[in-house]
């Protein structure tokens, strides 16, 4: 028998990555009922969206929707603009990069949340990681919260919006580490910047270097298979 | 010659109505160069769309540009998931609904704002006709404003995030008055909700009665056609 209607209801961003596949583990293992939301907007790979699809059916989320979101537009002024490409990009601005992308993200994860009547939103942010990036940090998240808050009915009606960032304070060993407590099946995650043609994770691309130094200091295994592992 | 280069820059959004029309004729007469983004949310008219154009090529914006955002995935959620379908909206969910819709379109422009490093950003909201909407609430822009600082690459690095907002205090007549100061061709703006086949604005929906209500009471000729004018 399904105790999904007793739960308090979440809605847990799914990247497909290793850091929202933990943070849906971890909404689950909070007791929320879970309702996961994935993003395309131009992903160059379409893996990182299968992997979102996976988890979200493997760990019991009651709906998984996918919202298309044309960003091209907004990206390709930063090509064409008067304006200074910023440094820690210097390899280009990949077809990933999304700015302000947590407000934006967030932003629709409160509109499902509003309509599912859904009081909690979780997303898998970490600040050890990404010290670098503004909105990774907890005083972002608390002006989101609050901003969630006063933009919704729910929140202006009573119920307190809450921004749930299990990861924040975790650096990726223990992201690791807790989504192997939890069972959660790391295969079936992806992390790559620029996989093979056949979704073969590179091992060399910062993303991947994070991922794989998260496991060995971990002494956990990466189920998933490199082309190169430099470790 | 072009004075572009000196002025401020700011990010409008504009969706082809009255409001966000007479918005951007605000921006610019106070001084900024405009940048103007429509949003495509799968709006039954694209009437909206080719308004929004016209007035940003009209006006001068630098660059206007159309994000594709499918929220139809969101929406249909509240007409399957078992919400109350809020008492606003007894005539059922409009095409046009989204949720935390200020919250959304904001941090997209913020996303904009961000790439073309312009801390302005323009919404055409107002409390007074709009009351019941909190994210029309000066409250709600304060706290996007203080969040978006915090998300942004230029928010951190000093500069300041401003999210303007020229109608908040102004009810229709006022808009009206405004814009019609300004020589806004509001024969080329759009209102209606639910428009003839052939673009025809009803009259009667409670959006062109809001309308019609302001430019009787601005004693300002409304220029566009209707198929009934209850006035």
């Amino acid at each position: 028998m399904s105790d999904g209607g007793l739960k308090p209801k979440a809605v847990v961003l799914l990247s497909g990555g290793l850091d929202s596949t933990t943070c849906l583990a971890l909404a689950i293992e909070q007791g929320f009922s879970t309702y996961t939301l994935a993003f395309d907007y131009g992903q160059r790979h379409d893996r990182e969206l299968e992997m979102a699809a996976w988890q979200a059916q493997a760990q019991g989320s009651l709906e998984h929707i996918v919202v298309s979101l044309d960003m091209r537009k907004i990206g390709r002024s930063a090509l064409t603009a008067d304006i200074e490409v910023p440094k820690h990009e210097e390899q280009g601005i990949p077809a990933t990069y999304v700015p302000a992308r947590n407000a934006v993200f967030l932003s629709l994860g409160l509109a499902w949340a509003e309509v599912l009547r859904a009081p909690n939103l979780f997303i898998g942010v970490n600040q050890v990681d990404f010290s670098g990036y503004p909105d990774c940090r907890k005083d972002f998240i608390e002006a989101f919260e609050r901003m969630a808050n006063l933009a919704t009915r729910m929140g202006t009606e009573g119920e307190r919006v809450r921004i749930h960032t299990p990861l924040l304070e975790l650096d990726k060993a223990e992201i690791v580490r807790s989504a192997s407590r939890l069972g959660v099946d790391l295969a079936q995650t992806h992390t790559c910047y620029d996989p093979s043609p056949e979704g073969l994770s590179c091992g060399t691309c910062p993303s991947c270097r994070l991922r794989l130094k998260g496991f060995e200091e971990a002494q956990v295994q990466d189920p998933i298979p490199y082309e190169s592992n430099p470790l």
